[in-house]
């Protein structure tokens, strides 16, 4: 379980789709969510597009790894769909934020490996969050304070990459995703492997 | 901190060599040993050849890192080396053994990285160890015994790669080290340097 979170503007969007290209074991979690879709959204690839009362009923069925409710929307990982990938052998990538991160963290301690975006720069960053759209000053400036807010929380994560490069920073990424697999405690039937290596198996 | 440790026959010296062949910021440490030079070996290259009285000296003065005594011969990885390159921005490559990298481990706990080389079969194993000279069967059977008794440790280790193939482990030992050097706790400045993204510093 890999996830990566980063402020917006730090291009964590771009290293998602190029990752998932070139890692064919690493699949995307979907998140389920009851705000409506926006034109050219799919469901169950975007987002599982789901009622307020099957969210309610699916977090009293402790059915998410993950939920939180941003104004008058709620938004969450389901379960099932991350345990049969996992199952599968398959590991899922996670673009959550912050809290999201912690209550996976709380859920699968040993399984998660967190990976913090950061911009090259504070101009960089800003220049991100301004070519979105012709917006007003006060909007850039809040975009920015909230970015400020969400790159506090860096000390939570395992990982650091400093994105200068799109390029360099999905092979950091895949570089993580390779050392995890390696580590012994992640390596099934070591144990069987190694004695017969022994030669007592 | 970055240790290689395998049983004779495993492949670790040919991926030693590559990896420092790729890696310009990672060094080798040189270990110092009281047995006199074979032909070919170079002081200060292959070993610092040391005499006996000197190695105890720095014995007594704690100038190893970790130092073992063999039959008649002693070994260690003397600090000031290590230390040296390390301030100097370096990563350095130790090729010890299960013994060495208890020590290691022991005085550097947080910046050692440790790395176990496992051959790929038994068969491939046995076969590496015998074409190495035309010894009789009970050498042979020395050498398995003992490369059982060295993999037996695998456990005291953070990572396992099974060297199949040498550029696949050069790449994965490559890996670990990539994503080593991401890890937060390894990044020097980065308070700083998201102060001043967050625009407080």
């Amino acid at each position: 379980m890999l996830v990566l979170s980063s402020p917006s503007g730090a291009g964590k969007s771009t290293i998602s789709r190029e990752l998932l290209d070139r890692e064919p074991d690493l699949t995307m979690s979907v998140s389920a969510t009851t705000r409506p879709p926006r034109p050219g959204e799919v469901d169950g690839k975007d987002y599982y597009f789901i009622t307020k009362d099957t969210f309610k009923d699916m977090v009293a069925k402790d059915e998410f790894l993950e939920h939180a409710t941003v104004f008058d929307n709620s938004y969450g990982t389901p379960r099932g769909p991350v345990e049969a990938a996992l199952s599968n052998g398959k590991d899922v990538l996670f673009d959550v934020d912050w809290q999201g991160t912690q209550q996976l963290h709380g859920r699968a301690r040993n399984d998660l490996v967190r990976i913090f975006i950061l911009p090259p720069t504070k101009d960089e960053l800003e220049r991100r969050l301004r070519t979105r759209a012709q917006d007003p000053e006060d909007v850039i400036k809040k975009r920015m304070a909230k970015a400020a807010d969400e790159m506090k929380h860096y000390e939570e994560y395992d990982y650091i990459v400093v994105n200068v490069d799109v390029q360099d920073s999905v092979a950091e990424v895949q570089a993580i995703l390779t050392a995890e697999r390696l580590k012994k405690d992640r390596r099934e039937g070591l144990y069987d492997f190694v004695r017969e290596l022994c030669g007592t198996g």
